[in-house]
């Protein structure tokens, strides 16, 4: 029976990625040798590694500022690793924090110089984006979470500002064609849209690189690693192999137009299903709810037991809320086919007449 | 026609490995789910952790007394992570340095708090292990490499401390059975007797940690770790999996002692035919030699490139050596069959008998 995989990450890729992937740790492009197996200075893995870096530039339509890394770690490292880079000690990063992920990003820049906090959902628990914030004028830079994972917000519309945007886009990243050339920072943990854990993406625009006065660690510096081409030391070669297949297959089925396309139609057909039966609620201001994970609730809290039990039964994973937010949470990220939507729209259908 | 891999790293993993990670990818102990798609929250991933923890504390018959994490990153991570958390600013490291990672390792830590250098050999081309050198009674710890994979030496009797002792084993680890339970700190990038690039595993003694005076970014902090039982944040979730898979694999096939027994018998084998053909040279002295790479010579350098050509026309992959040393290297990791290296040794004998 067809599992339906709405897992938050490591969640769901496209089919023929995970096949080519389990075919390279048999034999890896007709070596005789596994992907697990071959060196990472050698032409077969640069090929990969260069097609994956190309990818990302062509998805995003980036230039010569931009640089391409993939490293070590998840988004977590990342919270360390750009205030390193980019926040002096006695400098400012201002911070919009709307969801539990920006606030882990601002307390580990707080170790590393200060840290304004320009804007704050909690007074509706984080069921919003927050537009209406000020960003000082000497700030390093300005950081955002593009797609709150746990909370179900996503932003829309990049703010503008005078200082470098810093993103987060762990869990949307590739989700839909944006203006990505004017971010001076974007990172993910590869782990949603773009392939299995264990690795990270990094942009950067190279000249806001070097000017901090600590003495940043080798292995988390940027620079060093543009100089070396993402191979000062081990990569994670199988991660960023199934990186570069996942950045492949989006190119193959239509880049992020078709992409946007693909995740409006999947979660418009859920949002209004959420909206047409008075059993569920979603209390995400519609004009942030998210592409990837919506969250939405039984207005019977008693029923979701029942409901979470219903969806097992259909063999579908990944459905239950973020243990602080609760509820229902449905991720329909890039390779989660339509049909799983459907099957579990027809599903929460089903359940309301029942239990309605 | 088999392939030789006799690469320094990432390296050869046994067969059985290799088809069991291909068979997770298309379906993960019969869950219906790629391995690359299973949250690691789940059962099943935290079977696989839990089973990788046990099997190194059994391997290494550890207690209570020791933690064993499973972290992103390679050894190169470790070379800061492990200041960070046991090197105060005003304190002193003491680094054994016979080896270019040993060196960049102290460069490192010299980031944070002062290091004191114990040991060099470039005396003699770091060709053997410094035996001969004090450390402060009051250094944090001394740091040292359990094997030079560059260089071709390893050490076969640990140093006695009063300090607590640090090993990075990247290149050596779980080859052979030892005293582990004396040391302070064992860490290892995976991508040789353990697994696929991409996953760090770090064994601590607890009572080291938390005595320093720095704020630790919670990703890098050893006592979080331990805290989140690995699970801080979403692990390599392959990448651990194909270290159970191997640290399973050594259980199976007898334990450290047995690999010994195996490492032993490929190194003497090799060895004894470098010495005994007057066309090659190995400057490494004796007592110091590397169970794992042996590093050797030409004495004639013109007739390097024919023999590294008779190496390819074999399919003999990764015995070129390191740029800043030249020569040959053999690798024989664990996972190598001895058959392997019966090849070379002929291939050698056939070379010397055209060539001598």
């Amino acid at each position: 029976m067809k599992v339906h995989n709405f897992n938050s990450g490591p969640s769901i890729l496209p089919e023929s990625v995970m096949e080519q992937a389990a075919q390279a740790i048999h034999d890896f492009n007709g070596t005789g040798l596994s992907i697990l197996e071959i060196g990472h200075r050698t032409t077969h893995f640069q090929e990969v590694l260069q097609e994956a870096i190309n990818s990302v530039k062509q998805l995003m339509n980036l230039g010569d500022d931009h640089d391409v890394l993939f490293l070590h770690g998840g988004a977590t490292t990342q919270f360390m690793q750009v205030p390193m880079n980019l926040l002096d000690e006695n400098a400012t990063a201002a911070y919009h924090v709307n969801g539990i992920w920006g606030k882990k990003a601002a307390t580990e820049a707080a170790l590393f110089g200060k840290v304004e906090v320009v804007a704050d959902s909690t007074d509706k628990q984080n069921t919003y984006i927050s537009k209406d914030f000020a960003v000082p004028r000497s700030a390093a830079y300005l950081h955002i979470t593009s797609n709150n994972t746990v909370e179900g917000t996503q932003w829309h519309e990049f703010p503008e500002t005078q200082v470098p945007l810093v993103a987060d886009m762990s869990s949307d990243i590739f989700c839909r064609p944006a203006d990505y050339k004017r971010f001076g920072l974007i990172y993910a943990g590869a782990q949603k849209n773009m392939g299995a854990a264990g690795v990270n993406m990094v942009v950067v625009r190279k000249d806001l690189l070097g000017k901090v006065n600590r003495k940043i660690p080798t292995i988390m510096d940027y620079q060093k690693h543009i100089a070396a081409g993402s191979l000062m030391n081990t990569p994670p070669v199988f991660a960023v192999y199934v990186s570069m297949l996942t950045l492949r297959w989006i190119l193959q089925e239509g880049g992020l137009e078709e992409m946007e396309r693909r995740n409006k139609a999947k979660s418009a057909l859920l949002y209004q299903t959420i909206d047409s039966i008075p059993l569920f609620r979603a209390d995400v201001a519609k004009e942030d709810r998210s592409l990837m994970n919506a969250v939405f609730f039984l207005n019977d809290p008693s029923l979701e037991t029942a409901f979470l039990e219903a969806c097992k039964q259909v063999n579908m994973i990944g459905v239950k809320g973020y243990r602080t937010v609760g509820g229902i949470r449905v991720s329909m990220y890039n390779a989660l086919p339509l049909s799983s939507v459907e099957v579990i729209c027809e599903l929460m259908k089903d359940f309301a007449s029942k239990h309605g």
